[in-house]
């Protein structure tokens, strides 16, 4: 039994530092790296990608909204040939960091609003499933468990690798409650971790109303900053060790 | 006896059209394609790539500053780092497009204020040596013939291709003469046509003061902007063709 | 009787030239210019405002989404504080320009998205005018004839000016016809300029459905860039004074 | 006696924080708040003017050159219109939100390369008083004491501040030790007090040769990011009290 634990990393912008990339990078085993449109920039780059090739963690691309006020956190109106370019042209300069520095681009996984707009838009999950595939078809998509981004990758015949939350509470449909909901956070350690164990244990969730219902879990997203980030991606790491669940990057499980 | 022409293309950006990149595109061998640092934008960069495949044209990377204001024509004060960085990250990008549609990365030619900096400062040229190199040592870089560019390729390993320009004059040390000089351009297409035919055939240049100088050239560059680019594309185009001089890629040639 | 023409220009950028607004600035009477997010920079600014003065046109700041790359026309998600804190920026920006050349800043007109986005939610539309009344309770908002904006500018307490458009076809309720659809535009000038005299003497359009409503028209707006604006700017210019109706800003008007 | 005390803010953007404003404005009397160009942005801004206004400091526009990434402190080559034009630009931009809430821009003190270049090349000094100028005539404008800025700027007509560093040693010539040596830094805050107080009280500086040199100071510069920044603010804050020297801001001087 085992599990990939990723992060959002390489969020920093020239003097600007977020989060805690060296402490984060040694308790995942898969970096989302960001590609200088939502946030990161050449020298982050360079410098998270030689960071998480220390600590072992796996390496993927994290292409956001060309956004950089807003995070990539806002969402806009993008026609899905947009959402192809701004995908492939991330993916790319991510990757020539990598190569650089002599490691492999594992995965991808969208950022922010390009994650959940392309979680519920099949023609937008699409495009950047393409992007992926076009670029390189061995890399693995990242997307939420059972959602659009998952059936576009399939679709255009990439891995997936299906991403569920520590933290974050779930519908009776499997979407996960929004943010804008008082219930949408798990806010106490012990009940996330107690729901990821039972995520990847029993292949289920509680949901928000009650019931169970199944959900695949490839890989499990921490997060790399706010002020219990650290403390909860510690408490995830060493239960699910303890647990007897080994960690290990999606891209090895998919290889074996 | 052959010659490559190369001409800077891609340079639009979003709503902002610059140059006749399909014309341009009819008259040289390899075509050096803005990363969107310093202009082209992820769309422009793959509307131009397909083009360039249309067309049979080999592909660049065009790196520049990181200034779409300034269109990365104004010199900054950069560490070598930040230059490797910024040359890596674009080299990346335009790469994925390529790699999406099918096609192979040629060369690499830094952009405006980045091309003139490299082509006098040996460590910012070896900067951007080493980026090419350690993205992929088989991509050729192109610089100012003769300049610290060339040199810095040569020492890092890589194939170079020395550059020259059809209507620009020449100083006795072999450097250009500055933009701020009253001579800086040939004008009269006809002298610019001679000046190409006798560097190609001849080896040498007329300086502005008189003598001639030894000057090797791989490949001419050809102004894509500009009102009367394409006219003087044109007839460089033709007038070699008429020499006998044959027109191809770097690529091709290094390879023979 | 008498009227208002503007158009929206200083949408140039950098090395990027867009529109002619030299020529456009000969036939309108209200000049709207970018100002640095969706288009413009602060030289464009300048340039644009000493023509402006030099031609007697009066002065608007056309502020617009933080989207260069998009042109501001992508709508995007974001709270009114953010919407507020824009305009506030923009109008800022301009409105020194403006001081500098010994001018006075008439009026705003949102731009592209925002000004879409402002039409029909009200929230956002007042954020806009808030910000309008705060910097310059003197201001007039331009906004969409009977649209959200021009209620909102009402209600905050600013001089507001309806627009309408010469080439846009209208719907059974007053708002223009989605860009999506076939008959959206009037492609015929004669047709454009027949409606714009319908408009500014009867008072009313006939819509896509045949019928005719009331539609108030402070100004009209005239497109400045796309191949056939200035042919069709000309002839509604040349045509309204043919008919009678005097060409002069709102400013003017709205202070007689 | 009396002395201004200035510290650079309102520089995080977006969702990276940086500084301690709050802290920082209880030790100053004026607040040069950044303009969205070298950092900032226009909710930064906004909430930055709401603090000055609350906390009683006065304001100040502080532009910097357009780099973002490099924030500002990278020199680039401009011409002086494109300075002038930034200028104006970021002036008019923090001139909207200080009038939106009902205060009074002070005056303008640009922001690092800006302010380095203007230092010691009177033509870009000249383009940036004469945009302050253009704007508002009784802005006042910061300088480093004895700089070109403020000699243009009292050349253009406006008044000016001199300014002075607590923490940086000075040259025989009344320049401030370049950053790339190694004693271009008072380590020791008590040493750095002591310094300020000397300029205050005895209008002179030991520079590091040893010698002492005139100087004049209107403003001290109080650093608002960095570790010890808010440790030294406080102890030169309160050790001035307690030598008797009143603290208020230039304009109020100024207008005595």
């Amino acid at each position: 039994m085992y599990i990939d634990l990723n992060a959002d990393l390489g969020e920093s912008f020239g003097v600007y530092t977020l989060g805690n990339d060296p402490a984060i990078l040694d308790m995942v085993t898969s970096a989302n790296i960001a590609c200088g449109l939502h946030a990161g920039d050449p020298s982050t780059m360079r410098k998270t990608v030689q960071l998480a090739l220390e600590k072992g963690a796996s390496i993927g691309a994290h292409p956001g909204l060309p956004d950089l006020l807003g995070f990539g956190r806002r969402p806009m109106v993008l026609s899905p040939q947009e959402v192809y370019d701004y995908t492939v042209y991330q993916i790319g300069a991510l990757f020539a960091f990598v190569k650089a520095e002599g490691g492999k681009l594992q995965h991808v996984k969208p950022h922010g609003a390009l994650y959940n707009m392309a979680s519920v838009d099949f023609t937008l999950a699409e495009a950047i499933a393409k992007a992926v595939y076009r670029v390189d078809s061995e890399l693995i998509l990242f997307g939420l468990a059972g959602s659009d981004l998952i059936r576009a990758g399939k679709k255009v015949g990439l891995r997936i690798a299906n991403e569920v939350f520590a933290d974050r509470t779930y519908q009776a449909d499997g979407t996960l409650t929004s943010r804008q909901s008082n219930n949408a956070l798990l806010h106490d350690p012990e009940q996330a971790v107690r729901q990821v164990i039972e995520i990847i244990k029993g292949g289920r969730v509680r949901t928000v109303s009650g019931e169970k219902i199944p959900l695949q879990a490839d890989t499990i997203c921490i997060h790399g900053d706010g002020e219990k980030a650290l403390e909860m991606a510690r408490l995830i790491h060493h239960r699910l060790l303890k647990e007897g669940i080994r960690l290990q990057s999606v891209g090895i499980t998919k290889n074996e």
